[in-house]
């Protein structure tokens, strides 16, 4: 389900904005709840693989709040996300797909993988608010 | 995954009220979503199934953010929330399962059961806010 299903009829500009902003910080509460179990490396708890995958599901939301429409509209999104749309989109649909894949790998109870992908899924953030974020 | 995965530690008061409206404010949208799709029947659209499903495990979340610790912070929340906690407890899970049940008969093909379950999903939302929330 991606950014197509999103129509300007009930997602206006500042709609949008509001929109990726609730999701990114559901997101950010979801990897508060997952690093002190990544501390704790309990990465096959069931507790674990729900917050990956709500972190998949968030990030979907998120991505769908940048709307065409939304570029000028006042946050702390990059206009460079506008400019090499497809890269930003290669970027969220990684983050979406890396999420998913660790909420696969932590109910298969792989520890190792579960790890990995939980490391990936913090350089995902990062080197996309690097990119695209406005401090 | 109920409330009780939250934990005191990443989750303070000002955070769980942002958490729960940030969840609010999602599932308000993914209903404007579904509105129009209502209004034209398109009760099996794959888009139907994933907003229905997305305003489940949405609820999901908002019902995480009505910590203990949240009853006296600034919000629209009424106490009697905490007061009836069994009650909106209830509500709350309800509201979840129906929508899980919307999913679920949308994608079944199911149109007049789906329609249904949409009818009871607002019927859920307003009679909770009329118990719960402050105007």
């Amino acid at each position: 389900m991606a950014a197509s299903v999103v129509s300007a009829d009930n997602m206006r500009p500042e709609g949008s904005v509001e929109y990726r902003q609730s999701a990114f910080r559901l997101m950010e509460f979801q990897l508060n709840f997952l690093n002190p179990m990544h501390r704790s490396q309990a990465y096959s708890e069931e507790a674990f693989a729900y917050r990956a995958d709500m972190l998949s599901r968030l990030g979907a939301l998120a991505h769908e709040g940048f709307t065409d429409e939304s570029r000028s509209a006042d946050s702390r999104a990059s206009s460079r996300i506008w400019d090499n749309r497809e890269d930003f989109d290669q970027r969220m649909l990684d983050f979406i797909e890396i999420t998913a894949n660790m909420a696969e790998a932590s109910k298969a109870g792989d520890n190792r993988q579960t790890r990995d992908l939980f490391r990936q899924t913090l350089q995902s953030c990062r080197s996309c608010h690097d990119q695209y974020r406005l401090d």
